[in-house]
Parts: structure tokens; sequence; C-alpha cells
């Protein structure tokens, strides 16, 4: 339905405060294009008329929009969009996971162009003190903050990207040329597992339930390979993401958290936490750092709650590894451009990197209910939060349905580089990762998947 | 000397035009503080009177400057200086090796700026195809072709920085977990040393002379080593800087190169040339890479030519490869920025990149000319370009100078870390490097280390 102006919102879903719904509301229609850049919307009072709402409430959302970079204010012309939806393309892509788009290249733009007068001789100096310059600390840790953990500055070693973390933690626990055992969920981060590869450590699978790892199957195998002698001299890894796993979608609860650092203690393993994903500021559980800060190595990013162009990646580690995780990240090149620290620095400053976090997660949310109606009981699991979700099956089943996804122009993400074990896997699936494509080709690939799963042999049989 | 617009520019040194004089002398003076931001320079006509030159000479220099960052003409207004010298700090920075900063903090802004309406969704999508998107390599091959070295955009692997390069190059001619020798300068990169120690590579340092690396000692090494089974299975690797070797400034001839790449085909070796400090568009002798690409992993980058802002390597492997390397960049993280990639697109368009790499290279000529003539016959060699000189010294001595020179406010690099054989090493010595103070900074700092010199033992034993 179209007003003069060229758009009128959907109030539907009560339960929030007005003001909340019409943002919703308003979001979700520019976001999927149904609004276009450039496009006027309805004046205040026109539009308050027509819902029947207080004139505030309308000038309360517009100005949460305006943060959110959806939509710009022109002194006496009105209120007209400033996001440009991504153009649909001939391809869906459920490959890549990427947060959605929300963080809009006119924020992008404003706070670049607001970077560059602070450009200057010491913004550009390309060493800085192990682990970072201390202000661009001071910022990841208020980043860390705005997700509900406070991590002190000085400990934070900063690092071009999570993967790059992750990587750095990896050379810093082993020594100089001996593989180190990592225990892993048996579908992970195929990031993880390929630097593993490549450097030559071994991966073992630790088989999930809807929680993720076990740590009772975890205490079982590390004490097996220890009687073995598989640890010989060296201490292993668990390599775990307790919340959203990476392709699961499985998040701890505090239990099982606790649970598992006394599997981690009582064999005295090291834990690397992947927590990229935790989009929320309200924990549900305590992160494991908080739990086990003594063994803990926490990873964390700005590029999965807020945009893959803020590659900032920070890792706290147990303090006797501190210094050897920042030589770690200065082995690998040039640990993290001061443009990006500084760009992030804007963000956080202006509140933007909170609303767009919060966002980020509210349509993530939005993605997954897309797709619990779309896949159903296919689905590992049917998470109300996150924007990637997995459908478990044979590792040759999920090889058949991302080729023939494929062919109907569906990308999902090569199921063979998630597992821990490709040859001996018992377990296997598809991710499809929802955050990328517009909300109408998402859909639209969503659709193809259940159609070629009704068509395909699943799990259960179907 | 200053004229009522506040400056006048010495114009000595005859042999150049006279418009090119005139843009040295200015972009000197500028550069070090002598006319500072926002001064107003002479009126064209005023100046060309004044030093009884053509009025198109004076309009010709303004406008390079222009280019250059270090002035803005406002119409109607006249000419201002808008770079800002870097301020005098207590302490004299001879330990990092960055370009002489002559990338103006304006002209980075002005390609923020116009980057910034180039930041969309493409943009932001944090994985391209391996080896980064094409359109970002051609940047990267324009780039290249820019110091006279042409290589197919196709055959480009992007990476965050040279380092992160070498990392890869390194991680892809292993095999996981299997250690690789690396042969190298006996003095060379820390970078990649520490890379290879934390690695668990092997690392052997070839003996030097004044052109760097000697392929004599490089074949007897590798003929004893592979006798006595050094070698098994393993293909070794020879990591060799062959243009303005860091730290010693070393450049091998053509016929050095010829020799290198015909005993690395003899033992059948791969080679990693660094050729990261190639500032010049006029080659005087071909790169290894060109002479034998069927072995050799070129590396490049655009920061130690142009700003460490702008990080952005680049790796041309052999054919057989190239998949392995683009992996390995994968399995370290994100690879390359694509704010990066825009803003030296932004510059290389402009034609900004390559005035900058012609200032950088002036710049690095005047400033090892100071330390030709505060240091003379201590220096290991008398480059005429490059920012960096060497002082050769026994490991003991150099450690020592490094105190010393550090308790005089007066930072090098530390010398252990630039050694192939820290514990068992013969030769030594301290790196100065001369990119980042400003000019007076540098004169006081390199009095410092004569007189430092002067008062502690020498090899020659002064």
């Amino acid at each position: 339905m179209r007003v003069s102006s060229g758009w009128s919102p959907r109030l539907a879903d009560a339960g929030a405060p007005t003001s909340e719904r019409l943002v919703t509301a308003l979001a979700e229609d520019i976001l999927d294009g149904v609004v276009a850049e450039g496009e006027r919307l309805p004046a205040h009072r026109a539009l308050a008329e027509e819902l029947g709402v207080a004139l505030g409430t309308v000038t309360k959302a517009y100005a949460e929009l305006g943060l959110r970079g959806l939509v710009r204010g022109t002194h006496g012309r009105g209120t007209f969009v400033s996001y440009r939806a991504s153009p649909t393309s001939g391809t869906v892509d459920l490959a890549m996971n990427m947060p959605p788009r929300l963080l809009s290249d006119e924020v992008i733009g404003d706070a670049l162009a607001a970077s560059a007068h602070r450009v200057d001789a010491e913004v550009l100096s390309a060493c800085g003190p192990p682990g970072g310059r201390l202000e661009y600390r001071r910022t990841a840790a208020a980043w860390l903050a705005s997700s509900g953990l406070e991590l002190p500055p000085e400990e934070l070693v900063l690092a071009h990207g999570a993967q790059q973390g992750i990587v750095a933690v990896l050379m810093a626990v082993g020594r100089p040329g001996r593989p180190v055992p990592v225990y892993t969920e048996e579908v992970t981060f195929h990031g993880a597992l390929s630097y593993a590869r490549l450097a030559g450590h071994s991966v073992h699978g630790v088989p999930i339930d809807r929680q993720g790892m076990r740590p009772d199957l975890l205490d079982r195998m590390l004490a097996l390979d220890a009687r073995a002698g598989a640890h010989a001299g060296i201490r292993p890894v668990v390599y775990v993401t307790p919340t959203l796993q990476n392709p699961t979608g499985a998040t701890m609860c505090a239990s099982r958290r606790r649970e598992l650092v006394r599997v981690a203690r009582s064999h005295d393993v090291l834990v690397i936490e992947d927590d990229v994903y935790a989009l929320s500021e309200e924990r549900t559980a305590p992160a494991l750092v908080e739990l086990a800060p003594e063994r803990t190595f926490h990873v964390s990013s700005a590029s999965k709650a807020l945009s893959p162009a803020i590659r900032l990646g920070m890792v706290k580690a147990p303090c006797a590894f501190r210094p050897r995780v920042a030589d770690a990240v200065r082995s690998l090149g040039l640990p993290v451009s001061p443009l990006i620290c500084v760009l992030l620095d804007e963000l956080v400053g202006a509140g933007i990197a909170s609303t767009v976090r919060a966002s980020i997660r509210d349509e993530g949310a939005r993605r997954t209910a897309l797709a619990r109606e779309q896949l159903g009981s296919a689905l590992f699991l049917a998470p109300k939060t996150g924007y990637h979700v997995f459908l478990p099956m044979p590792p040759e089943h999920a090889r058949r349905l991302a080729a023939a996804a494929q062919d109907a122009g569906v990308l999902v993400t090569d199921p063979d580089s998630m597992l821990a074990d490709p040859q001996g896997s018992r377990v296997g699936g598809v991710r499809l990762s929802l955050g990328a494509p517009p909300m109408a080709e998402l859909a639209r690939g969503l659709s193809v998947v259940r159609d070629l799963l009704g068509a395909a042999p699943t799990p259960s049989g179907k």
C-alpha cells in the first residue's frame, strides 16, 4: 500500500512500544528495498495522523532510523531514504557468513570522512607497541563492553581480524615446528581448520549436541589420547565456539560452560574461545574467559557484529601467554590498520556501533525466523538469533545438496570444509548463511533448498 | 632569508631544470618545517621576478607541489602550505623502517573522502575469490608497473602487507608440520626471521658482501647440507632481498642475480624475492622473478614506497603454487581490506602514487647523503638511495651501541633481531632507519651515533 509520499508502514506484531514497532517496520521496508534510496517518507504529522500515534513517536522513530543511516532529514524538505538496498543478482549467496548489511554506505562514508581529519603521522605509524596502541585497545575494549564483556584494555592484543587472532594463538601455544593437538566441534569454522591443517596440527573432532561441544566426550577423548601418548610434552588446545556456534548455531548454557571448564582444568588443556558471534548486550551465560581466565584465549572481532569492513580482531590471552601472542601477531605481518581503528572509534564514539549491533541482531532474528518457517524440522536447531543455520545430513548427502543448489543458482558453503575429520566424519551437513542476500533473494534461496530437501534423501530418510 | 610573504627558496645545486630545482628546494623547506602549515607562499609573479625565472616555471613547480599535497592554491587568495611537518619529540626514532612521510595528511584525507562514496556492499564484501578481486589485482599490477615491473594481474595474490605474503609463501612451500630450511642473508629482515622461527623452520645465514647474498657460498652450503641429508624430501627456500637489502642497503647487479638463479636452478630450490624497497621506475637490473619465474615468489607492497597506511602486499607465485599461496593467505585471516584497495586505486589513478614514490626516492637519497656525511667510512655501504643504512660490527658491540644510543635518546633496531644465527653470528651491526624522523632530528640522531662510534670500539678497532 502506498500513500502519496510513496510509502506507508505496516504496524503488525503488537507487543513492543509503538515507536520501536514503527522503527522495525520502516527499517525492514528500507532494507528490503520496498522504499528505494532517495524516496521521501511521509511527513511526521501526516504519518502520525495516519497511524493514529503521537507526533513524538514518529519523530523518535525517524531519529533512530537516522542514527542507523537509513534515512536522512533535509531541513524544510522532509525525510529521505538514504540506504541503497543490495541489488538483486542472479545467484543467491548463502555461502559467505556475513552479517546483514545494516551499516549503511552513508554511515561508513561519513565515518570515513570524519576519520580523514584524524589521519596524521601518528595514525600512519605502522608499528605500535606489541599488542597495538593503547588508545586502539581502549576502543576495542569499549566495543567488547557493548556486548556485555568487560576486559581491561591493557590485556588485549589487537589483530587484523579474529582469524589472524586465532592463527596467532595457535602459533603462540605450540612449540616451534611441533604440531599441537586441536580438539574442536566435529563441524566448525573452516578458517581455523584450514590454518590448523596447513600448519600441520592434528585436528580432533569432538561430538556435538544441541548445545555444542560435549564436555563428557571431550573428557573421554583427552583421557584416551593422553594414555596413548598423543600429547607427549605438548599441551593440547580446545578450540570452541560457545555462543552461536558456526555452523550449527548452538549456544551453551551456563552449566555446560562450567562443565567444559572443569574438563579443561582436569586435563590442564588450553582453551580458545571463539566469540565472534556474540551479538547481544545481554549475555545469557558467562564467557569461558570469565570462568577460566588462566587458560582461556578469548578471540573476538568487530566484523561479524558490525561490518566486514571493520576488520579488527582482539585476543585476551592468559597473562603468561600475552607477549607470545603479541609476537605471533607481529610475525604474521602488520597487525591492524590504524585507519580501521580510527573508523571503529568514530562508530563506537557516536553510538552507531551499538545501534548497528542491535539492528544486526534483530535482522538476524527475522532471517532465522524465515529459515524456521521454510525449513522447519530439517534444521539442526531452530535458533532465535544469529544469522546462520545448519541442516544436518551425512557428508555425501551434503555434497550432493550443495551441488544441486549451485545448479539452481544458490551457493552454500563447501560442506567438507567444515568437517574436523573430512574422511571419517559420521556427521556433516549444509550451512546456510542468511546475512548476505537481500530478503527477497533469501526467501527464494531458502525455498530452493526446501524443494531440494523434499526431492533428495535427507538423513532421516525423508 | 624571509621575504614579506614569509619565505624565499634557495636555488643551489645547478644541473637539473629550474622548475625541478625549485620543487626540490620548496619541498625540502616544507618537509623540514622551515615554512609551516598555513603559511602563504610568494605570489607566482613575485617569486618569478625574485628568482629571475619564467612565470611558467613557478606555476609548474607550484602545481607539482600541489599534486604532492604539500601546498594548496585558494582561488584569488594565493598558495598555502598544506603539509604539517612531524612535531619534534624527545626521542629520535631510527628503529622503525618507515618511508619518509611524503604522502601528506591532506592527500590521504582527500583520497579517503573520495573513497567514501565508493564504499558499497561490493567493497564491504569480506571474501573475494582466492587471491583477491580482479579489479584490486589490477590496481596492484598498475602500482608494480610504476616501478618498472610488468606482471599480469591474474597472476597476483593480494595480501594484507608484504609480511603476510612472505608468511603465506613459507606456509605454501612446506608440507604440513614439517620445517622448511630457509637460506637467507646472514643479516636480514627481522619479520621474516621471527615468523620462520615461530613456525619451526630452520634458518641458515648465507654470508654477504657489498652486493648482498653470495651465490658461491650459497651453492656450497646447499651442497654440503644436501650431502648431510638436511633436505630429506623437502625443497629448501632461499629468502633474499636483491634490491636495497634490509638492513645492509646492498643491491645486486644483473650478473650477481643471474649467478644466484643459476645456483637456485642447479639445486632446484625455491626463491622468495623480497622486493619491497624497489623505489625506482628505472630498474638497473632485472628482478629475479623475471629471470626465473618458474621458481621465484616475488613479494612486494605499497607500504614501503608509499605509506605504511596503504597495507597492500602482493605475491607473484610460480604457476603451480598460486592456489596454495592464495589458500595460505586465506587461512591467515581476512586478506586485504577493500578500503585499502580503494584508497590505493584513488592514489594510483590520480597519478599521486607515482609522484609520491619518486619524492620518497629523492628524500631517501637526501637522507642517505646526510648519513654518508656523518658516518662515512663506518657504513657498510654508502648507498645513493633507499632510507636505511648499516654499521657493521660484532654483535656484542652492536648491542652495546644500541643501548648507549637509547640512553642518549636515539632508538635503533634491536641488533639481534636481524641475525639469521643470533648465537653463532660472526657478523652483526646496527641498522639506522632514516625515514621516520624530521630532518633536524635525523641530523641530531646521526651525530649522536657518530659520537658514540668515536667513543666506542668499532669493528676496525677505532
